[in-house]
């Protein structure tokens, strides 16, 4: 049940997504912020169901997170993983002990039926989150590439290869089954702005917008949706933006980004040193605002949010 | 396939098994061991499978464990467990962080649909244990009771409710459809010697003894099977050995664990506390060895390891 009248919504992948949502929070009350948040990247792991993108925007927005590294639980300890890797090769994915916890608690519900929304709801809860975060789908949606090393699992291709196999393809499995979370639809009917989040396009935002109803969705309320780039001058913060956009015979910049959500979105947020690409992106249809979006800086971060919010929540205005 | 001739076989439950084994390879190179381990307090924990027993008797061969608490492992840390009952009630089963990493393994391998056996084999080899550990069963074989708050796993009786409860009543699941993991019968058959160790008989050894076939495979080899009791002047060490034997009619001494096990062994270890009771264990066709047994002293064990062996080795010149 919605909660909350009129929430902002915020579609969400990684670490550049909770980097945004900590400025948000700083002008949005986090109980009217819903998020929903990319599963393509999660993983069974050794039994353990591991959803790291869930995972990052819920620890950021507790408070827990370890902001400089991105990932996992700040002050972690990693006596698991040293044993693990004394046990197996198959220990590249580096869990902390007590981001274990929420593996644990997360896969025992799973096991016992509980839908994935549903665990969500309870672990942001327990973690004393204020935001909802909602799973793009309960249904299994994953990230697969095909690369010069072979047929990967995203966090195959992430995290055990670094990135660096030149990508061939990248497809998704478990979409035609695949349906949004209950709960979303409601809380983009009612939303009073709806941002995408400065993150990977393709294997982040792209996964959410793939789940079939999503993308339909959005263009149903296209004129409160409003995209942050997730570029500075043309290249990425972190991640393989850049390397997965040409993946996709996309040009890799502000305007291709711009491109892959003109049907979904009327405003588009991106950094001043793409500023020079405003008037390409107001062609797609966009209304444009260009200002500094390296989120790093948390009173950075909160400007971007308020300058996506106003464009979202003010359209004529603008 | 078995790699040892005329191994030494040792029917195993937690433990007190542990403790008896680890005065046995001081008569018998390590080599030539094959545990049968107890499957049965196996539990699913937050989609983690994790096998007690078998965990137990291994770490204490690979010399990892914490011999005072008796399970887990040395020196190990509490950071999962600790943000765990942050998360849920459900953390009453303490897992450190080191121990952790078996359970993963263990999960991940079952969940890819290798066998129990092969996963423990790959274990102990990987935690560097010289004797062989097969479970049990590969099929999944539970101990539940009926105890007077209700339907229990042996694990809510015995570490949830600290073996408070009244028993009303044992019982087994998953045994019509299990047959001994692949190597016991073979083990128990070139075996030179099979040694019963002191494990809790109902909830340890009474399982092991469960699977079907087991109990004629001993049968055919009773000459070469001698029992150590678990109980030292009519008490348990350890456990809820006396209240689980009298939970099932029996008589909780010496002599009611002899009964169980007049069938399939020939020898019997007893401590000298119990030696009043040796002609009544004779009486059902045992020979009988009296000698001091609480087996916290290594060299006790060894003592108690040898004379068992003895018993086993030398049935007609006892």
């Amino acid at each position: 049940m919605m909660q909350v009248m009129q929430p902002v919504v915020v579609l969400a992948g990684g670490v550049g997504a909770a980097r945004f949502l900590r400025g948000l929070v700083q002008v949005v009350p986090p109980a009217e912020i819903v998020v929903i948040g990319n599963t393509a990247d999660d993983i069974w792991w050794h039994g353990l169901y591991v959803a790291p993108d869930l995972d990052t925007v819920s620890y950021w927005l507790a408070g827990i997170a370890d902001f400089e590294r991105g990932w996992g639980i700040a002050g972690d300890t990693f006596v698991m993983q040293t044993q693990l890797a004394r046990l197996t090769d198959q220990s590249w994915f580096r869990l902390g002990d007590r981001d274990l916890a929420t593996h644990l608690f997360r896969t025992g519900r799973l096991r016992a039926g509980v839908p994935l929304d549903v665990v969500t709801e309870e672990l942001r809860r327990r973690l004393g989150v204020a935001s909802r975060i909602l799973p793009m789908s309960n249904a299994s949606i994953t990230t697969r590439l095909r690369t010069e090393v072979g047929d990967s699992h995203f966090q195959e291709y992430f995290v055990r290869d670094g990135c660096r196999p030149a990508v061939y393809e990248i497809y998704w499995t478990g979409l035609e089954e695949a349906r949004p979370a209950p709960g979303i639809g409601a809380a983009l009917e009612e939303a009073r702005a709806i941002l995408i989040a400065p993150s990977n396009p393709i294997i982040s935002i792209g996964p959410i917008l793939r789940v079939p109803g999503m993308r339909q969705a959005l263009q149903a309320v296209r004129e409160r949706v409003v995209a942050v780039s997730p570029l500075i001058g043309g290249r990425a913060i972190k991640g393989p933006t850049v390397e997965l956009m040409q993946a996709q015979d996309l040009e890799a910049d502000a305007v291709g980004v711009a491109r892959l959500y003109s049907d979904i979105a009327q405003g588009f947020v991106l950094d001043s040193a793409d500023a020079h690409q405003s008037m390409r992106i107001s062609a797609l249809g966009y209304r444009v605002a260009a200002l500094p979006t390296l989120l790093d800086d948390p009173s950075l971060a909160r400007a971007v949010a308020a300058r996506a919010l106003d464009l979202a929540e003010r359209p004529v205005a603008a």
